[in-house]
């Protein structure tokens, strides 16, 4: 009998594979240093707290927890996260608004799914969030990347894009310690951003993990803060303020695009884990999150400090980084003449593992970015990856040095 | 300001909510008696051994179960599934072609995303599950419903439909104790239609959530032990053999196809909730599945008997309903001059919910169905339950006789 051949839907020929996901599979090795990953600290979860708060949640209304609950999600985790939003973000957000969501990944793919059609186009931050990319590619647009600098997505070359492709269906941005770069929007700059979009009737996705991690200063209001027109759709996660493993997620919509969300996730997944809501819902009833997020921030601020430490020591000259006040990344450009996966390659047989930014722009190219993750590895480790990483740059320099010696600044042996 | 005017993807069209969620939303006061949910018996979930499990993966290896995992899903997890359907189904799966779900509903969103286009053609059983129809409509196909007898999908008219629809490119099926009539699939049906399937190149989704709730007799071997082409997707979940709460189900796929699954699913929502997963693989380490397996097929027997032998007795002539030896459901028949929406209205007012059959024709019509739901309550709601019910069909059937007396069969008074 012959195997059966088939014949997958159109949407199906532009996926491949995060390349993530299949570099972090390389870099399972133990003795692999990984700037690769987004990981939290997974030491700092705290495990008998939960284990704690499971067995309560279980012993006590255990049916309930284990049933079948609504779409919508628990109402005590709901009305928790509206009064953090209110409390820690200052964004005025009711319970009836927030939709739990299978992690922030599944506010993404619902957001396509409701705006995209083939060929429709998403305008984002260049470079942007490689997970949000590979969620709207599902939906077949075209990327259309909007220029930003140190204070965020430029404005001036938004509002161009926006006048040059009428089929703009979607925003997307991620203006809080962005992944992948780690930079954050002034305020100004929000708030421009928000007075232009408001001339203009197209969904805004702002997305939010990184902002409760922040070092040092304040970090700004979210966009969705200053949203007056129910334009703007916003993603949170409890993955990096708490633990990740849970896949709890939430989204914050107005009426009625609340309700298109809602009926959307319905035929996705039903809803997710009473049992998951349930135990963040009693963790936070407990013990609030607060104390665990001064922890997260403490240990990663210490892990960007080493970072950038050993990067102002170890790197060579033309080598440029971020300096991010918060979140989990560093943004690295080496000279042109580099390429990001030459040098992966050649890490790799260093036990040395990063992601070659090239992978956070829809469109291509920047083959000399790189992206480094500082919040899953303790100081020692991350200096020693420095080192070993400044190295393989130094060589790749000199052998491009050979091949092409006008090219090249002077780098220090 | 004016509020945002949003365009929305044109998938988003034809879609509605679920009729069944939007019942149970009118029937969560306590004193209604519902047929109309799906619900397994809360009482029979292991509250106090998920606690226990609980409390050892978390204090014993928290920091690995509330972080990120890989999209397959957590290795005991997969091995232990494919053991069970090995030992217990009689189905030859390898760890490997196992892939970890969120809920099986996710399943069938998966494989519409990866199987349908616009306009192509999905062939069902005629009825089928509504939650399968609601998952495959956001890919905007036409579903062509095949004839079902009282042995499965007649399979004259599914190779008649395969001829006449050369955009077929995908046939959906619940074999044992289908939701929504409860009938199987006898073992030649199943037979037949895996030899008439293995002469197209079409995949075969098959979704088994219950064939593990027998009670009485032998369940069917799943379409999947037949297939020897990679040919047949089987969706399995946790849901109605445990508990439903924690969202878990699982796919089996042959390679390559299982890749493909993967990739798709990193998308959607990266990975199920791992401490979920390890939640499941710890309460089957330590006490199986099968014992609990028992309560639930003991306890749902009584409760299918009591509604049987309450309908024997209740009913009107002119009714009809099938006699599942499985499953969680019972399937209606009114005479055709009665509209279960109609008769809906009426029961609500008794305190009787039930889901109007025709919810289950993806196609429409059918409006003299329903499918009453016998797993939720307790053998003496069932009967009041039946009795209201009853009497609710009998006024309706008097006076459908007042106004058209010739239509009708006598019912008793």
């Amino acid at each position: 009998m012959t195997e059966v051949t088939m014949r997958f839907a159109g949407r199906m020929a532009g996926l491949r594979t995060s390349e993530i996901r299949e570099i972090l599979k390389l870099t399972q090795r133990p003795e692999v240093i990984s700037f690769a990953g987004g990981l939290p600290a997974a030491e700092l979860f705290p495990a008998h707290e939960m284990a704690e708060v499971s067995a309560e949640v279980l012993n006590s209304a255990g049916a309930s927890a284990l049933q079948y609950s609504t779409t919508e999600g628990d109402p005590e985790l709901r009305r928790a996260i509206a009064e953090r939003m209110r409390l820690q973000l200052g964004v005025p957000v009711a319970m009836e608004q927030v939709l739990i969501t299978s992690g922030s990944q599944q506010g993404l793919d619902l957001s396509g799914r409701l705006f995209l059609d083939d060929g429709d186009v998403v305008l984002c931050e260049s470079p942007t969030y490689l997970g949000a990319i590979n969620a709207f590619k599902a939906y077949r647009p075209h990327f259309v990347e909007v220029d930003t600098d140190d204070d965020g997505m430029v404005l001036v070359d938004l509002e161009r894009k926006l006048a040059e492709h009428p089929r703009a269906r979607m925003v997307y941005v991620i203006p809080d310690f962005q992944n992948p770069t780690g930079r954050s929007w002034s305020q100004e700059r929000r708030q421009g951003f928000v007075d232009l979009m408001a001339r203009h009737d197209i969904p805004v996705v702002e997305d939010n993990p990184y902002s409760e991690l922040c070092f040092e200063g304040e970090s700004g209001r979210p966009i969705k803060a200053l949203d007056r027109r129910g334009q703007v759709v916003y993603l949170g996660t409890f993955s990096k303020i708490f633990c990740p493993g849970l896949r709890i997620g939430w989204l914050v919509a107005a009426r009625p695009l609340y309700e298109r969300y809602v009926m959307v996730k319905q035929g996705v997944d039903l809803h997710t884990s009473t049992l998951g809501q349930r135990q963040i819902a009693a963790y936070i009833a407990h013990f609030g999150l607060e104390a665990n997020i001064e922890r997260i921030r403490a240990v990663y601020r210490r892990r960007r400090d080493a970072m950038l430490a050993a990067m102002d020591v170890e790197m060579p000259e033309g080598v440029r980084w971020t300096k991010p006040r918060g979140g989990l990344f560093l943004w690295v450009e080496v000279p042109d003449c580099l390429d990001a996966r030459e040098l992966l390659a050649a890490s790799l047989e260093e036990d040395v593992a990063f992601v070659p930014g090239g992978s956070f722009f829809p469109n291509g190219g920047h083959h000399n970015t790189m992206r480094l993750n500082f919040s899953a590895m303790p100081e020692a480790r991350i200096v020693e990856g420095v080192r070993r990483l400044a190295r393989v740059i130094r060589r790749a320099l000199a052998a491009a040095a050979d091949r092409e010696p006008a090219a090249l600044v002077e780098t220090p042996a």
